[in-house]
Order: structure tokens, then sequence, then C-alpha cells
């Protein structure tokens, strides 16, 4: 339904979510909602969105079920895309219908995500399975330069360490299979 | 939504359309209701629909819509095709992810149609912008040859003259403008 310019950064969490969860509610974070999200990828038979950067994932969460098309990356610092979403009724049938069309599922990644609001931004604290737990901070409609002092202040504020991680969950999640397929 | 194999036959309307309405009332066929149709068929910037005989629709009526693959025919004598069908939530949104995807609109088909069910079977009184007056016999899970022969009773109770046209009104309406198009 959406056509926004997303822009996030996101990096690996080094000290307890919960702590984290109740130190945000603490410093009067918003707090949205928890929830469980399976997301299917899929990937072009003839185009292959690993040279292209683009993505095209079917999300489910509870018994919503929306389709969104990402754009090739456009920032430096964070990972600004546009994104395009449609809702949607049938998981199983729209993925029928991007067979016809081309394209197919290539991986799947659930996540629990607990969501709080502070302003244009929205935090996430999620625990992807296989990939451990990450902090991922989104601003709609907000300048690129925004969105990195908000995050500069924000580990600031809760005492976390590491880099911003420009990678996608599901190039995370790519590269550890890679590396545990060396051949 | 669905995932049937949908048989249909349609022929041209050569008699009043409305006093055909009044004498399928009166023969006990059920009326269904009357819709707006607008439908938006894509192509594939690589792959022709027109060579492979598929159709990529997305339907709107009233505020519902949905989008629809349909496969090549399968029958010989009724126009039987595979049809995968979800219901959106954005038209625009759905085109727009589609072009990414390398699909794009190709022809706009607008309909009134007047739908009446008996048994199995549904009986469409459609009034195509550009083309005229059909009738369209679509059956639900029925043999080729249960819908063959409930068309030709259906032709001998309302006195239709006219042989079945197996081509889509997409098709008829590529065909007449092409022929308005000779060079």
């Amino acid at each position: 339904m959406t056509d926004v310019i997303e822009r996030e950064i996101k990096i690996k969490l080094d000290i307890d979510p919960s702590q984290l969860v109740r130190n945000l509610e603490k410093e009067g974070f918003e707090y949205l909602g928890e929830e469980e999200q399976e997301d299917v990828y899929l990937n072009g038979t003839v185009k292959d969105f690993r040279d292209t950067d683009e993505a095209l994932r079917i999300r489910v969460v509870n018994d919503k079920v929306e389709l969104t098309y990402k754009s090739p990356k456009m920032g430096k610092d964070s990972k600004s895309r546009e994104e395009i979403t449609v809702n949607l009724d049938n998981k199983e049938s729209m993925i029928k219908i991007l067979e016809k069309l081309g394209y197919k599922s290539s991986y799947v990644l659930r996540k629990r995500r607990i969501s709080f609001r502070k302003g244009n931004f929205t935090v996430c604290v999620d625990n992807v399975e296989g990939l451990g737990n990450f902090i991922e901070i989104e601003g709609i409609d907000v300048k690129e330069s925004d969105l990195v002092s908000f995050f500069q202040d924000f580990k600031g504020k809760f005492h976390l360490n590491g880099e911003p991680i420009t990678k996608s969950y599901l190039e995370l999640m790519v590269n550890k299979l890679d590396n545990s397929n060396p051949n």
C-alpha cells in the first residue's frame, strides 16, 4: 500500500535484549508491539537480485500477508531503498503467480520483533532465527543525517558497541550459508 | 485466493441484452448482481504472453482489486485454463511492483457484467466497451462435455445464433486494434 523512502541502520546486539527492552520503556520509547514474522524472499530465474541489489519479499505477520519490492540501495551510510508494498489475502497463491512470472522462493527468514517508537523513528529489537539479536532503527521520511545522528545518540545512551551493519538480514543469512558451505 | 480450473464459452449476442435478462429471470436463473469491471492486462517486457498464451490481469470491481494469472488454454472446444487469483488492497502499487519485475500494462478493458447462476454454471451478460454485447458461460469444476451440452441447450432455449468464441475479450480487443491499424 505504501510507497516511501525507508532508511534504516542495524547493529548486532551485544547486551541482553530483555534488559534493553526495559531500558527503552524507562527512557520513554513508546511500545508498539511484539510479533513473529516470516519472510519469504524470492529471486528471479532470469534476473538475479544478488546482482541487481533488489529484493522481493512476502512477509506474513499473524494473518496479514504483504508483498514488498525493494529497489537497489541509494544511500551510503544507511540502507535507503524505495519500497513498494501491497497487502494480500493469500501467501501460497501469490508465490504460485510469481513462479509463473519467473520468480521463486530462495530463502525464508523468521524473526521475533519487538517494536518501539520515538518521534519519526522506529526501534526494533529483533531475534533472527539462526543469526541472533539485532537492533534495527528505521526512519520514515527523515534525512539520512538525522538517522545517523539519532543512531549515534542511541548507541551512547544505551551503551551499545558495534559498527552499523548496512547488510540486510537476507544478505547476512546468505553470507552465513555461503561460509558454512566453503566449496 | 482460488486455484481452480475454469471452463468458459462465449458468443456474440445478436438480440437485445435487456430482453435476454428478463427471459433468464423468467426461466429461473438466479440473479447474482451487476457490476462495472476494469481489467488491466499486463505483458512481459522479456516474455511475451501473446506467444505463450498466458495472461496476467488486475481486475477492479468496485473497491475490490484482484490479481489473476491464467495459464495457456488446455481444452479444444472451450476456454479451459488454470487460474490463480489473489485479492489485493491497491491496484497502482501492484502495477508498480510488476513493472519492477518486468511486466507492464498493455491493455485496459472495461465492461458492465450482469451475472446469473444455474446449478454449477454462471451466465454473464456482458457489455464490453468497444466490442459490444456477449454471453459468457462459465462452469466451475465441470467436465468440458457438460459445459458444451449446457451451452447448446442454452442457445436453443433462448434462440441465440452464432458459433462459440474461444478467444478472450483481450484477444478480441487486440484483433480489433490490429485490424484498425493495418500498417
